[in-house]
C-alpha cells in the first residue's frame, strides 16, 4: 500500500482530552477518530491491527473445537426480563423502540448474548447427543457507559468475541472451560501481549471457576494482587489474604472507654480529622442484610469491606447494604454512628481479622454526633466470627505462599466462567440424557474484548517516539521510507520491493509522501511498523538499503541485489518470534 | 468439520410464515435463525457462506484501490440534523437515547454513513493531494422496517459494504465511478449470480449517474425494464418509453360529451365497475404542486404516473401530490372527480402520449359525484404538453431500438451513485486545489448488501431438493456422506479424505451423524454442499468412492488411492467455474 493512496492522518501534538499513552498514541498515530463520546471509527491503520487480533482470536477459537456463529444486536426485551437482566444491567442495558406498522416493540441491543444463545439452543438443541458443543461469536456489543473515556478501552459499542459453552455434566464443563483457558493463553501470547491470568469471582458453580485475563497497566482500571514469589494472582474481590496476627497488642495498656461528642462528623475522614487520628484507629461498622436479616459487620477504617467474603463466611446467597431505616431501628442511631458497642439489638456481629489486634480504637457511639474511643475488642464487645471480610491491599500476606502480594493496576481483555444453569434454566433449555432424562443444560461463558488486545499492546507496548507493533499485530510489517520525493531511481526500487514483498504475503507500506525524510522517519516511529526499510539515492550508490527494527536503537544495511529475500526472511522469522518480542 | 460437532439444524417441513424460496430454504438448511422479526442469527452454515460473500467483496473492493475502515453504529443525532436526513429517513431511522452521567445524549444507529464519513474527511483531507481516495466498511446498518419480511432480504439490522468517494472533479468522479461499477461486475459474477445492472434515477449530478445491481427473481420486490434485444435495463422509476403512436384512432366516431351521476364512485377501480368499462378507458386526473404552483397531469387510467419524469417535463425541482384543499379549490370538486374539462381554475395541463390516442374516454367532471364520457382530447380540452409522464409496464417500446420492453421481478444488491456535494456542502468538506482555491470535496456512495448476495442465490439457485451452491459462497466446498455410522473402515478413510482435503486448503463437511443413509442424502441436497462424495462399505470393498455435483443428475465414480488428489482437483476446477456455474 502506498502512504499517498491510504488515510494516514498522524498529529504531532498530544490531542486535547487524551491522558493515558493508548489513547494519545492511537490518535496521534491515525488509528482511530472520535465520531462521539464512547464511539470511535478505526480508520486504515487501525482496522488492519483490529482485524488481525480478530484473526488470532478466531483461529484459536476454531483450532479449541469452537464454532461460529453471528447473533443479530437487536433482540426484544421481553427475553430480558425472563432472566432479570434488565434489572441486572439497569443503564449500562441499550434500549430502544421499533416503530413497525402501528406497533411499538421494545428492543435491547446486546451488551452480551447469554439470553439469545439461550435461547437459540433451547430450541435447536434437546440431546445429550449434540454436546459439548462451544458457540462462538466475534460481533458488535452495546454497553451505556456512564462516563466513557481512555479511547477505545471503555466504549459504548465494541468488538466482542463472546463464546456459550454447553455441556451435560459439571465435568464436562470443566473440561471446556480448560480448552478455552488454554486458548487464550495461546490467543493472548501470539499477540505479543504481557497478561496474567487472575482468579476472579465465581459463580453459583463455585471452586476455581473463573478468570479474567489482565494486562498489568500503570493506568488499568483493574486492581489485581499478585505475589511474583508463588505466582498467585487474584482480581481485589476475589483475592484471599493470608494468616494475620490475631492477638491484640500485649505491650499497648488499655485505656478506658470514653463518649465523645462528634458533631457533624460521620465518614471515616470527617472522624479521624476532628479526633486527629489516622484511618487505621477507627473500626468501621457495616450493617447488611444478609439473606433479610441484619448483621454487622467491623472493618478497619483505613480497610474496604468485601462483601463476596463476608457472604460467605455468613453462608449468606443474598447480601446488601441495609437501609437507613434498618440501620436506625438495629444500633439506635442514623448512618455514621453505629458501633459494635451497645447496639439496641443484638445481632450477629462478624469482624475482619485486622480489627482482632486492635487497641484503644474509635467506633461510633450509636447515637446521634458522638463517637466512642478506647474501645477494645474482647473486652467491650464481643463479636460472632473473625474472619477475611475485606479487599486485599499492596502488602498483605499471599494465602499460598504468606510472601507479599503487591497490587498491580491491570486492563482487563479477557474473562472465562463457569455459568451453571441460571441462564439455560430461565430460558427452558433442556436435554435428555442417555437414560430419557431430562436436565438443564451447564454452560460456561467467555469473553475477548477484541480492541482492549489493541489498546493494551499499545498502552504497554510504546516509547517517547511511539508504538512499538509485534509483527502479528503491526498493521503493516516492513515500512519502506523512501527519503527524496520525486526520485524515479528510489522509487523504482522501492516499488519493486513492495511488489515482491506483497506477493510473499507480507503486509508492505511504502511511505511516498512529498515530505522532509525527518517527518517522515518521525511518522514511521509514531505509527511504528517493526521493520523499516530506508530507500535513498546514497544508499543505492553503494547498492545497499538500511533496515532498523523499530525496538532496536542501530540501524543495519542489507544487499541491495538480495533485499526481497533476506527481508522476508526477516520478516518471517519475527513473526514466530512473539515469545521474543515479549521478553526483548 | 464433524456435522456432529457443529450445529446444522435442518428441518423437514416448511417453517410457518416463510413464503419464498431463499426464507423457506435458508431456514430449512439450518442457516439462519429468526431471534425477532426483523433480526436473524446466522448459524454457522450460513455464517460460512455469509463470510465468503464478504471475502469477496472486501477482495474486490481492495483491487479496486478502495481502503477499508470501519465506523461504529452510533453517532449523535445532530450530524443527521446537519444534513436534513432525520427527516429524510423519518421513520426509517433507528434512534435511542443514551443515559451519560445525567445528560442525555440522542443518538442515531446508522442507516447508511454519509453523514460520518464525510464529518471525517472534512477534518481530514483538505488538499487536492489527498485525493482521489475510495474509503469503504462492512459493517451493521440498522434501519425500522415497518413489515419486515423475507427472511434475511428484509431485516432491521444487516451487513452492508458501503463505500464513499472524494474527488476533486466530476471527471475524476467520473473514473471512480466507473471502477467501482467494474468491481461490482466481478463481485457477483464471481459469487455466481446473474446479475443485471440497470440504470436507476439519478441525483444533482445528473447524466448516466446512477445504477442498480439487480438478481431478477419472480418474489423480487423491485421492478425492472428490461429489453431483451438491445440490452437496455432500467428499474421502473427510472426506464423510460420509445416512440409512441400519438394521434387518436381515426376510424372511431367522436360520442357527445355527457355529465353522468357516480354516486360513490372516486377511484379508478370504483368508476369503472360503476360505469362498465376498462381502466384503460379511463383518464386519471392528478393535481400536484411543481415548485408550489398546481399542474394537472393526466394519465391514462390503467397507468401509473412517474413523478420523476414529470417533474423533468415540466423543469421543476419540486414536486408533491397536492392536498385536498387545493384540489377542491383548483377543480371545484373534492378529490376523485377530478378532470381536464371545465376546471375552476385554469391551470398547466400536462398528459401522458398515451392520453393523446384516447377516444370517447371517461374523466371526472369536476363536481361532487360526477363523471363524464365520451371525453376526446383535443375537442373537449387543451393540453399544454404531451409527454412520456408514467412509469413504462410489461410491452412498452424500449427507448433505445423500439422493440419490445420486459418488466422483470428483482432483487436489489447494489446501487452505485454519483452523489456530488450534498453532504460535503452541508458538513463544510472542502479542499485547496492546485492554486490555493477552495472547493467542496465532490463526493460518490457504493453499497452491496452482503446478506441479499447470499439471500438472493438462494432464491435464484435452488430446486425442489434444496439450495444449489456455486464454489464461491458454498459454506462447504465437499461434503463426505457416511454410508453407516458407527463403522470403523468408512470412518478411518473419511477422516483420513477429510484431513488430507483440509490441508489442502478445502472446506469439507463430513457427515458422521448415526441415522439412515436416506436422512442423510435428503440434508445434503438441502443444504446444497457441490460436490458429494458417499463413502459405504460397498464402494470400499471395490476401492470406489461415488462422486455427485449437487447440480448433476448422475453420480460417477473415483479411485480410492487416489481420491485426495482427484478430489482437490475437481475443487479447484470449479472453483475457477463461475461463468460455467451461471450458464448450466
Amino acid at each position: 500500500m502506498l502512504w499517498t493512496r491510504t488515510l494516514i492522518p498522524t498529529m504531532k501534538e498530544t490531542p486535547e482530552g487524551a491522558e493515558i499513552p493508548s489513547h494519545v498514541l492511537m490518535l496521534r498515530a491515525g488509528m482511530v477518530n472520535q465520531v462521539m463520546a464512547g464511539a470511535y471509527s478505526y480508520l486504515p491503520l487501525g482496522l488492519r491491527a483490529l482485524k488481525k487480533a480478530e484473526r488470532i482470536v478466531r483461529e484459536e477459537m476454531d483450532a479449541a473445537g469452537a464454532v461460529e456463529l453471528a447473533m443479530p444486536a437487536m433482540s426484544a426485551r421481553g427475553l430480558w426480563e425472563q432472566t432479570g437482566r434488565v434489572d441486572a444491567f439497569g443503564n449500562v442495558l441499550v434500549q430502544l423502540t421499533l416503530n413497525r406498522a402501528g406497533r411499538k416493540v421494545p428492543v435491547v441491543l446486546g451488551p452480551t448474548h447469554e439470553e439469545i444463545v439461550t435461547d437459540l439452543v433451547s430450541r435447536q438443541i434437546n440431546s445429550y447427543r449434540q454436546m459439548p458443543i462451544t458457540l462462538y461469536q466475534i460481533t458488535t456489543k452495546f454497553r451505556n457507559e456512564e462516563r466513557p473515556r481512555f479511547g477505545v478501552l471503555r466504549t459504548s459499542e465494541f468488538l466482542m468475541k463472546d463464546a456459550y459453552s454447553f455441556n451435560t455434566s459439571v465435568e464436562s464443563l470443566g473440561e471446556t472451560y480448560d480448552a478455552m483457558y488454554e486458548a487464550y493463553c495461546r490467543i493472548f501470547t501470539r499477540c505479543g501481549l504481557n497478561f496474567l491470568p487472575v482468579e476472579a469471582e465465581s459463580g453459583p458453580i463455585g471452586g476455581n471457576a473463573s478468570h479474567e485475563f489482565m494486562i498489568p497497566a500503570p493506568n488499568g482500571e483493574d486492581a489485581v494482587l499478585h505475589c511474583r514469589a508463588c505466582g498467585y494472582a487474584a482480581n481485589q474481590e476475589k483475592a484471599e489474604i493470608g494468616a494475620r496476627d490475631g492477638t491484640p497488642p500485649a505491650d499497648v495498656p488499655q485505656k478506658p472507654l470514653t463518649k465523645i461528642p462528634t458533631p457533624g462528623a460521620h465518614t471515616i475522614e470527617q472522624v479521624s480529622a476532628f479526633l486527629k487520628c489516622k484511618p487505621h484507629k477507627l473500626i468501621k461498622t457495616l450493617i447488611y442484610m444478609a439473606d433479610g436479616a441484619p448483621i454487622a459487620v467491623l472493618v478497619r477504617g483505613d480497610h474496604d469491606a468485601n462483601e463476596g467474603k463476608i457472604r460467605r463466611a455468613r453462608g449468606a446467597e443474598q447480601l446488601e447494604l441495609a437501609s437507613p431505616e434498618v440501620i436506625e431501628k438495629v444500633t439506635g442511631a442514623p448512618i455514621g454512628f453505629a458501633g459494635p458497642v451497645g447496639m439496641k439489638e443484638t445481632i450477629p456481629i462478624l469482624a475482619d481479622r485486622d480489627v482482632q489486634q486492635m487497641a484503644n480504637a474509635v467506633t461510633g457511639a450509636n447515637e446521634d454526633e458522638a463517637h466512642l474511643v478506647g474501645v477494645n475488642p474482647t473486652r467491650d464487645f464481643t463479636t460472632d466470627l473473625f474472619a477475611d471480610l475485606r479487599n486485599a491491599v499492596d502488602g498483605d500476606p499471599c494465602p499460598r505462599c504468606s510472601r507479599k502480594l503487591a497490587l498491580r493496576h491491570a486492563i482487563e481483555v479477557g474473562h472465562v466462567f463457569k455459568l451453571g444453569t441460571k441462564y439455560t434454566e430461565a430460558l427452558g433449555a433442556k436435554f435428555l440424557d442417555a437414560d430419557e432424562q431430562l436436565h438443564p443444560i451447564i454452560m460456561g461463558c467467555y469473553g475477548i474484548g477484541v480492541n482492549r488486545i489493541i489498546a493494551g499492546l499499545v498502552e504497554t507496548s510504546c516509547d517517547k517516539d511511539g508504538i512499538v507493533w509485534p509483527m502479528a499485530l503491526a498493521p503493516y510489517e516492513v515500512l519502506l521510507t523512501l527519503v527524496k520525493v520525486p526520485d524515479e531511481a528510489s522509487m523504482k526500487v522501492a516499488m519493486e520491493l513492495h511488489d515482491q514483498l506483497t506477493a510473499a504475503g507480507v503486509d508492505v507500506l511504502l511511505d511516498d509522501r512529498e515530505c522532509r525524510a525527518g517527518v517522515k522517519f518521525k511518522d514511521g516511529d509514531l505509527i511504528g511498523i517493526p521493520l523499516r526499510v530506508v530507500i535513498g539515492e546514497r544508499g543505492l550508490k553503494e547498492s545497499k538499503l538500511e533496515i532498523k527494527w523499530r525496538w532496536d536503537k542501530d540501524a543495519e544495511k542489507i544487499d541491495l541485489d538480495r533485499a526481497a529475500e533476506t527481508l522476508i526472511e526477516l520478516v518471517r522469522t519475527e513473526r514466530r518470534g512473539a515469545a521474543r518480542f515479549l521478553n526483548r
